[in-house]
C-alpha cells in the first residue's frame, strides 16, 4: 500500500446508469505528472473541491461532502458530479488509507482549455498531526473579507457559497495571520459581521447557546459544523444559525474553528484578547468527530 | 515547429548569476501530463500569471509583463521571478510561434504541496481570431464586484492588485455576461465606481480626454492600457487616471476594453444602452497594438 494515492476520474461516464465505475478510474502516481499545462484548474483556479477526513480507513461525512461538491458545481455552471461514481472513487481512495488520519481530496476542474469535458480526480494522503492543536488550541486574528454580509444575494458570479479552487485569498489570509503571530484568521464582513475562517467554520458558545454564522450564500456551509450541531442538539443543547456581530467574538464563553481534517480547534485568543477554553467539551467534540460518521 | 508549446522553468536556478538559463528549461508536450496532482496552482489557484500577445513571432510588452509578474509575486509572498530567466523563456516560446497572432502564458505557482520550491512554466499557443471583434465591437454588462473602491488599501490579503491564478470569479462574470446576451462584463465597485473587466482594462473617451480607472491597488494596471496611453499622449491627447463613477459609462463618447491578446475592442453597448463607436481611432489603436512593441 502506498501512503499517497491519486485517481483520475472520467466525468464523461457520469451520465451512465451503472453500478460499477471501476473502468472510469485511472490510478496515477501522486508525485508524477498527471495534469497538462492546459488545465483550467491550474490556469484559472476554475473548479471546485472537497477535503474529506479519513479516520482508520473510514471516510467521514461522505454524503454531506458530495452534496456540497454538487452545490459548488451548480454555482460554477459545472456538470453535476455523478454521486455514485464519486462515492466509489472515495471508497477506492479510502482503501489506500492506513490506520490513523488521512485526507481525501476531490477535485472537479472545468477541464483542459478548449477541451470537451471537465477533469476530475481524487487523492489520499496522510493528514498532518493535529492532536496537540486540538488540545492546546489556536490564536486567531480577524481580517476584513471586503464584502458586506448581504453581497451574495444579488451577485451569484462572486461564487461566495461555492468551494472553488480559487483559494489564493484564503491562503494569503493564513499567511497574514501567521505574520501577526496567530495560527489562523476569521473573516469579517465589511459591515462588521463574523463570516468564517479561510479553511474552517466558526462556532461560538454564548451563555447556554451555540451560534454559527448563517450560511446565507456568503459563506460555505461547513460539513464539520453540521456534524457538531448534530452532536450538540442530540444532547439537548441549543445550536443556532445567526447574524453574528464581530463584537460577539470577544464576549464568547468558548469558540472553535471546525473543519474536516483539523476537526475542532479551540480558540484561545482573538486579536490578542484571551478567550476561555472549554477543554472538556473540546475533547468530547473531537472524540465524536474521530468516531466513524457518514 | 509545433503549434502548441510548453516549457517548464526551474525557479530554483533563479538566484544564479548567469547569462544562459537554457539548462533550467525543460520542454514538455503541451497536451501531455506535466503537472502533479499536488500542484497548489491546481488545488488552490495559488500562483500568479501573465498573458503576452505575440504578433508574427514578436512577443509584445515583455518588460511591463515581467514587471507585473514580479509585482504580483511580491503581493503573494512568492519568490521574485528572475527576469533574465523568464525573458529567455519568453524568447524560447516566441521562437515556436509562427506568423500571425499567438499567446504566451507565464505561470508561477506556489509549487507542489509541502514541496521546496515554486513551479513555473510558459506556454505558447495560437490566439483566437479577434479580427472581427476588434472591428465590430462588443456589448458589455456591468456587474457588482462586491468591494468598495478603497477596500484594497487596508486589506492586502485580498490580493486585489495581483494577477493571481484564482480567476474563478472572473470566469463566472464572463459566463453571467453571456447569459445576459453580452460579450463581456465591466466590474463596478460596491460604491458605484468603474473598476475593470474580468480579463481587460477599460478606457473611456469623455469629450476630448481619455480616462481609465486609477489602478490604486484595487485593480490591475493593464499593460495594453499603458501602451494605448503611450500612443495617445505621443499624439498630444489627454490621457488620465481617475475615479470613474458608473454614470460616466453611459455618457462616454467612446469606450474600449483593452487587453494583451484581444487588443482594443470597442464597446457598442453598456447594459443595453448603445454607445458611439470611434471606428477610425479603434483601427488606429489596433494597428499600433499589432506593431512590434517592447
Amino acid at each position: 500500500m502506498t501512503r499517497r494515492f491519486a485517481l483520475m476520474i472520467d466525468p464523461a461516464a457520469s451520465d451512465d446508469v451503472r453500478a460499477d465505475f471501476a473502468d472510469t478510474f485511472t490510478l496515477v502516481d501522486a508525485a508524477a505528472p498527471a495534469l497538462s499545462v492546459g488545465e483550467l484548474s491550474t490556469q484559472r483556479g476554475d473548479g471546485v473541491f472537497e477535503s474529506i477526513g479519513v479516520v482508520d480507513g473510514h471516510a467521514q461525512e461522505v454524503v454531506p461532502h458530495l452534496e456540497r461538491l454538487a452545490h459548488s458545481a451548480a454555482l460554477c455552471d459545472l456538470p453535476l458530479p455523478n454521486r455514485a461514481q464519486w462515492h466509489q472513487a472515495i471508497e477506492r481512495a479510502a482503501e489506500h488509507c492506513e490506520a490513523g488520519e488521512y485526507v481525501i481530496k476531490l477535485i472537479l476542474s472545468r477541464g483542459v482549455e478548449h477541451g470537451p469535458t471537465p477533469t476530475a480526480w481524487a487523492t489520499a494522503a496522510p493528514a498532518s498531526d493535529f492532536t496537540a492543536v486540538r488540545e492546546r488550541g489556536i490564536r486567531v486574528v480577524t481580517l476584513d473579507r471586503g464584502y458586506d454580509l448581504d453581497v451574495a444575494a444579488n451577485a451569484s458570479w462572486l461564487l461566495l457559497g461555492a468551494k472553488t479552487l480559487s483559494y489564493a485569498v484564503n491562503m494569503a489570509a493564513l499567511r497574514e495571520a501567521h505574520r501577526r503571530g496567530a495560527d489562523d484568521a476569521i473573516f469579517l464582513s465589511r459591515d462588521g459581521f463574523v463570516l468564517e475562517a479561510p479553511t474552517a467554520s466558526l462556532i461560538l458558545r454564548l451563555d447556554d447557546r451555540f451560534v454559527t454564522p448563517a450560511p446565507n450564500g456568503g459563506i460555505l456551509h461547513g460539513t464539520t459544523q453540521l456534524s457538531v450541531y448534530e452532536y450538540l442538539t442530540d444532547r439537548g443543547l441549543a445550536a443556532e444559525y445567526a447574524r453574528v456581530p464581530a463584537s460577539d467574538l470577544s464576549r464568547a464563553d468558548a469558540a472553535w474553528l471546525v473543519s474536516s481534517v483539523r476537526l475542532a480547534a479551540p480558540i484561545t485568543a482573538v486579536d490578542g484578547v484571551e478567550l476561555p477554553v472549554d477543554h472538556a467539551l473540546t475533547a468530547d467534540l473531537n472524540r465524536y468527530l474521530l468516531s466513524p460518521r457518514d
